[in-house]
């Protein structure tokens, strides 16, 4: 749980409590309404109440409307089989291809493995197991098979981005931001930041703005990431973020989990 | 600064300090003397004080007179070029390496950037271009080209498995042993528990003993790395070490640095 300032509404990107995203939520984050007015298209994300909330969305919709170059990133944690709340994620992930996205998938098995607890993913065996029955998931969900890539089977300069990553934010700024500093959920952190950046990085597509969609409960990591992409000397655009108003899980009062069959 | 209980020598494992290796260290550090007796050399390395402590040398030495297979591993911080100081290690490489060592010489450019400040190693650029200087040092002094590995350009599983270790420490038992949970340098560690544990894993040579060459300051690493060993789930051996008496630096009470021009 953050740190968070009196009177602020708390939000814990570990949890599985649901976050409702409300105006008063909006306004104390400085989250604007999403709205698509200006792209054609009529899917009902973009006329239905689906994304409810974004975070320098405008800088991506002035390149969909142009025509031009952007990226999205969207990253699903390998920690169990892929539930039907997913299949919101992956419905967006095929719009913004469309609309013209350079798209990369990613299956998140080491941060499955080290952000969650043994009794939940025991091994990084099993976290590759479960990152083998997601790509399977997705490329029958229509995602193209080279979108798709899974951490523990990256090139050498994700991994040094990764680590990179840890000399830009400080012990104080971290605990500010999560509460804590565990070394294991720290280091999925790193993952994720690196997960939405690397791609603006010379080595892949070089910098354009990017957009990736998030629960309203990650926003926190997502002001984090932006920051850190302002610190990085590689000229990089502070990625935008969408909120997905996410679907209720089963167990009453909790998100769908892939780490809760 | 580690935090020493009342009595207890500090070691700083970041510091430039000098240690004196005394026998007062050594019983409170549960180090032992090294002692070469049975292995049938004469180098100066086995016979004069410049290798002075030890700890588990036994496993090692033992597998040395009955000529079985074992590891070693040493690892160089790239912050700058390779000084004279360096040589103990590389002579003490290559004798290992000639008494039967399966060894292998790392480049540490990645913990090289992301340990010090940026008024040291300014950027990854900068602790790339002081590895390729510090590669063809160690080639120069006899290293083996096939023995050298850079931190930036490993493969997959050494970086998940870096990254795999950030779950086998707690936050406080880093704090315990290191004083601070600094997200660059806790970074740092894992990346060296990786350079000296990674050999032992099926993917590489299996698990066997293994023997590193330390400055004493480092002892706290190393005790923190044994622990790591029998905690993960692939059967490793709980890694050896020995101590240099390190040369003191130019500057007074410092040791030699790579970052210290």
């Amino acid at each position: 749980m953050g740190d968070a300032r009196k009177g602020e509404t708390l939000i814990d990107p570990w949890g599985s409590g649901e976050v409702r995203i409300d105006e008063k939520l909006m306004k104390e984050f400085g989250l604007k309404r999403f709205d698509a007015g200006g792209i054609e298209s009529t899917h009902r994300f973009l006329t239905r109440n689906i994304i409810v909330a974004q975070r320098d969305f405008e800088a991506v919709k002035e390149r969909i409307i142009q025509k031009k170059p952007f990226i999205q990133m969207t990253g699903i944690a390998s920690s169990g089989p892929l539930h039907i709340g997913h299949k919101v994620d992956v419905d967006a992930y095929l719009l913004l291809r469309e609309l013209g996205a350079t798209s990369r998938f990613g299956v998140c098995d080491i941060d499955g493995y080290i952000s969650r607890p043994d009794s939940k993913v025991g091994s990084m065996k099993e976290a590759k197991k479960h990152s083998a029955d997601m790509v399977a998931h997705l490329l029958a969900l229509g995602v193209p098979k080279d979108d798709i890539y899974v951490q523990s089977r990256k090139d050498p300069r994700y991994y040094e981005f990764v680590l990179e990553l840890s000399k830009k934010i400080t012990e104080n700024a971290f605990r500010a931001i999560y509460g804590h500093v565990d070394p294991g959920k720290l280091c999925a952190n790193l993952l994720q930041y690196a997960d939405i950046l690397h791609l603006q990085l010379e080595e892949y597509f070089g910098p354009m703005p990017s957009i990736t969609g998030i629960g309203v409960e990650q926003d926190p990591h997502a002001r984090a990431c932006r920051d850190m992409a302002k610190r990085l000397p590689y000229g990089l655009y502070a990625p935008s973020f969408f909120y997905f108003t996410h679907q209720r899980g089963l167990q009453e009062g909790s998100k769908m989990s892939a780490s809760e069959p």
